[in-house]
């Protein structure tokens, strides 16, 4: 869903790529515990399955979510505070619009 | 490969399978075992990814080697022999000829 008509300064891109990759550290980590708990569970060669169909489609997520692309980088910010993977604080220094176009993205998402 | 005008009689068909059901636990359970250890070693979200693909080749191999169609099992138990998950005396109640060709197989495999 791009979000058009959006003009980024350099130092607001930096503070948005900044709070992506502070984002994809957090969501990350969270798979990681995620994969441990599930893994220390497995008992049968079906959890193996399980597990492995939980990977490829975090896999494939993430592959796709982190796009810093300047007409997709405020859908992609708004939908990982959505996710509690970001919050306000991470997004300090971007313009009041962008900030306010996020929380109606937020309601939307 | 299939192995051609080798005859079951029932009873070494019944032979086959308990060994190929065997021989399914022994390397399950394995998989099963190696994933954990994978698992409790995950440290960054690359490791998840190696276990992804891990997870992908084993459920691939294991997908298609378990297969007791009468053309394909003599192949098939000289394979898991070779591997390790069979012994001889899972074999037991197979007819000589039998025996020799899946030596021979085991030989070229």
């Amino acid at each position: 869903m791009p979000v058009s008509k959006t003009q980024w300064l350099s130092q607001e891109m930096a503070v948005a790529k900044t709070a992506l990759r502070t984002a994809y550290e957090r969501e990350t980590a969270s798979v990681v515990q995620s994969v441990r708990k599930k893994a220390s569970e497995i008992s049968h060669i079906d959890d193996l399955w399980q597990l492995n169909d939980y990977l490829s489609a975090r896999r494939f997520d993430l592959d796709g979510k982190y796009d810093d692309r300047e007409e997709e980088v405020l859908f992609v910010l708004a939908k990982l505070m959505k996710e509690g993977w970001l919050t306000a604080a991470d997004l300090d220094g971007l313009d009041s619009e962008k900030l306010t176009k996020m929380k109606a993205l937020i309601h939307i998402l």
